[in-house]
């Protein structure tokens, strides 16, 4: 289909340009947020470690299929360096709303387009995923800027919707693409990018606690948190994965996704936990649900919603964000009740409504969203793949065997 | 074998739960230890060097084995996360000994289990290695609380008897399992096994400055020498690896080996050199005694006393840690020698008999103990492989090709 | 060929041998230059991170030919360490010229026998690659010397010139080897060669703000702007490729090359960039010129000049840091002439002179040397290897199948 590709061709790298034209205008008006940019990131060896977790630790972490290496690492890499610079620009642009902007939140906000990358992995072509990660990121901040004028949530905390943003707005798109045909051979993994996989997953998985604690202002607290709920998931993950798989085997994407469960699980919660053990509850539960999820819904519930996730992020994230957003409200007032004697009930019913309130503003948001990005990505004009091209490097990139 | 599929499948997961439930009661009851596990580790960057290299090097380091690549990364992340919790919780019961715990302490002490892990490595199954880092994790306890009691030895010197201790207990374990069959092609690397396990070496290799000084007092002393010795052990294993080998070619195991001898020799003397060359000697020494004890241990010794040590952590960790115990009591008597101008013989006698002695009760502990868990591991009751399964994954994960 | 496998054999250890000799008798006498060694780098995370880019990720990153990851890996880890040492001499040795020394120093100078060594990659020996790089070491010292005492460049300004030097030294070099002939199947990369190549760039990209900021004084402006620099290069990278590549394919070389030109642009005007929007353009104008050049370069200037250039180090390393010290003398004096209000325009001039100056003496220096360095290592005396030898591990390496 020489045409398409030429369309192709002619539309991704005049796109990229178009925007990094927009992106240098705005760099080069903007005098005044200069500054601002430069913002100190004076915790300069937490912020490597995202750095790392986010380009490398996703990249590879993403490399569950067979003939799909090249894009996984490579197109996670173009969508979080041009993701980055539009978060400062949108960031800048919204300053009026009092968020302020730096390198580090740019990038955790990119874990949202990471996350929503591995949904529609194999089935976007590039142009689609640099229109949905723009769309996304968008959305995203201003579904922060709701939460923080409209329900007072402290900046830090409305960052850490990010998982479960990201979740729900890939599934949602995915879900508006063309299912794969069944017998297809390609979107299986092999043992060599099960073991790329594994090594993204160890990175992200050695990174997080730096990623929970770059925003807290406990860090101590934070780090400590974060790494029992990551020791306590990882090794649930494997005594799950042995429970449920055929023969008692170890499954690897059980595995590679309920290690990183008690991080997402812990992420709103990682720097106000006052005992370790209520940490490591936290963690087993996450990565309870993540296998559990991951059982079931590949069985009964993805079937019947016509669900595809291809590299499972709904498990992987959606779920045990989630459940950290539940327990958040729980331990919240919890905390308020036990410091106030229970008296003040009616202040305890607000603090449940915000806390809810933005929960299920940042979950009917994105799968809102998602809806109408996946919709409008599958016009003619974004030249979607036909089904037999998903999950193949060599329509994107020059493969010499 | 259907049947012990299944109780192997029965066994696994229980058990991990089983753990799992203990620690979380333990950390549900110890109120007043919890304050004591956030105490600060404010060297974070260093502990997540530490973190990085047990976690991601040793896993990687590992994977020697052309077809057992997802259970020498997979079952070594098993073992560390559990391992640090058991290590928490043993230091905590053992705290009227006055070895203060922390989560660094506890990730150095996992090098112990990631070592002996390395001896067992494609004999043991998951069982028999929980049981092995586990009864090793409170063995080093109490060796350490002897050698810190009775013999005065310093808290993070007793720390550093760890590749000592995981190497000796290692191979003890390892000669109790039943001997491979001669011609079995599976316990030989493959290209790609090689190169995975170069990426762990290298990670290991550039964070061992931070292990070595994540305890040190003069920590700035202890980067630099740990960095001389491991640069000349690096240097020396790429020459000893030609001179030794067929044809002049360099071996990839020689070069895994002897580029850390540098490191496990210095281990116990970093801070306390003051002489650069005198860590550049280590180094040249440790890795001179690797490469010829895997020349020579590999053809007279391991067959004469049937060793099999599969992924050679005797000569790796275990010979290049005798001799560091040994340069540290002759550098510690010349020490003490010169700034007394050898005039109380009596004190150096003593201080001989102390070095030494801490080093005579870590190896019999590890030798003796690691004979005992040996023949523990290999009832029946802990479904000992048949030796034709050994060095497979497809025994332990759902492989798929 | 026997005599001349013995030959080899006889000669890299032993060589090896003698230069760490050297090293050690270097270090043993000279007592008054250890408290120099020890100076501190009281920046251990940056030069953690600095030593882990040039010892993990330019091993990988070099790791471009299918049948040469031993090597790449291997020699280039045998360099660095080598070379860090030789490093270390040198400088004492010259302390006289008043560059003071440290470790951190010495690591970024590897960076030049790094590149060097992608240019001669797959064509020369170890013996030849050693003798290459303690050559190149010593004339980019002498190199930095005359720049800092005759015209008076910074210290660290000077170390910037690495990324020029290296690449046209080992263009220079690799001119005087033979050519392969033109039907060899080994100096293309695979697809696994490729994943762990972009593996090492990843690396090496996620690390290159720490390079640039170890030695810059106002450290957090070095890192906003290299961090800037990299990601508009890393997006336009993906943008040149899709445009310059048969069927608008992306073209895995042109990544690994284009996304790091940023980093080599701004290495020399990082710390002194004001507005982040130039910090982009140089960038954006270092990934054109990468890719623009891969693209004519190999078909144009290296048939005609007879250049072959294994890793494409003169357009990914060279190339971008002519570029980029042209833009340093431009915006120098911009700088210069905005701050006197254009009235000294001789003290301008003198100012383009020092710096036009110090750019051709190390081009020049780097051309002329590595040109008669290339003649050295081409004599009999070093064993050159036969053209069809070249590209393949198993000359060197003991490689089981």
């Amino acid at each position: 289909m020489p045409s398409r590709y030429l369309s192709f061709r002619c539309s991704v790298p005049w796109f990229i340009l178009l925007l990094e034209t927009l992106f240098l205008i705005r760099f080069f008006f903007c005098f005044p947020g200069a500054g601002n940019i430069y913002s100190p990131s004076n915790r300069y060896p937490e912020f490597q470690d995202v750095h790392h977790m986010v380009i490398f630790g996703f990249g590879f972490f993403l490399m569950v299929l067979r003939r799909y290496g090249f894009s996984s690492t490579g197109l996670n890499f173009l969508l979080i360096v041009l993701g980055v610079q539009c978060c400062v620009v949108v960031e800048d642009l919204l300053l009026f709303f009092f968020l302020s902007c730096s390198l580090g939140k740019a990038l955790v906000s990119m874990t949202a387009v990471a996350i929503s990358t591995g949904a529609v992995l194999g089935k976007a072509n590039p142009l689609q995923l640099i229109v949905m990660s723009l769309v996304e990121l968008i959305i995203f901040y201003v579904s922060r800027c709701i939460n923080r004028t409209f329900l007072q949530v402290p900046d830090h905390l409305t960052l850490m919707h990010v998982h479960l943003f990201g979740a729900y707005f890939g599934v949602a798109v995915t879900s508006r693409f063309p299912e794969p045909p069944p017998g297809l051979d390609k979107n299986r993994s092999s043992p060599k990018s099960d073991l790329f996989s594994m090594l993204g997953t160890v990175f992200v998985w050695v990174f997080w606690p730096s990623f929970n604690s770059l925003l807290a202002d406990s860090k101590e607290k934070a780090v400590l948190n974060t790494y029992l709920a990551l020791a306590v998931s990882a090794v649930a993950a494997f005594m799950l994965s042995a429970l449920t798989s055929k023969d008692g085997k170890f499954r690897m994407t059980h595995i590679h996704s309920a290690v990183l469960a008690g991080g997402v699980t812990i992420s709103y919660t990682a720097q106000s936990i006052q005992h370790p053990w209520i940490a490591m509850i936290l963690g087993l539960l996450g990565s309870v649900i993540t296998v559990l999820g991951s059982h079931c819904l590949q069985r009964c519930f993805n079937p019947a919603f016509k669900l595809q996730d291809t590299s499972g992020v709904h498990f992987t994230f959606g779920l045990p964000a989630v459940l950290g957003a539940v327990a958040a409200v729980v331990l919240h007032v919890i905390e308020e009740g036990i410091s106030t004697r229970w008296n003040s009930l009616s202040s305890l019913g607000y603090l449940i409504f915000v806390d809810i309130g933005a929960f299920c503003q940042t979950i009917s948001t994105a799968l809102l969203t998602g809806l109408i990005t996946g919709l409008i990505l599958n016009i003619k004009l974004l030249k979607t793949l036909h089904v037999s091209k998903y999950f193949d490097d060599q329509f994107y990139w020059e493969v010499s065997f």
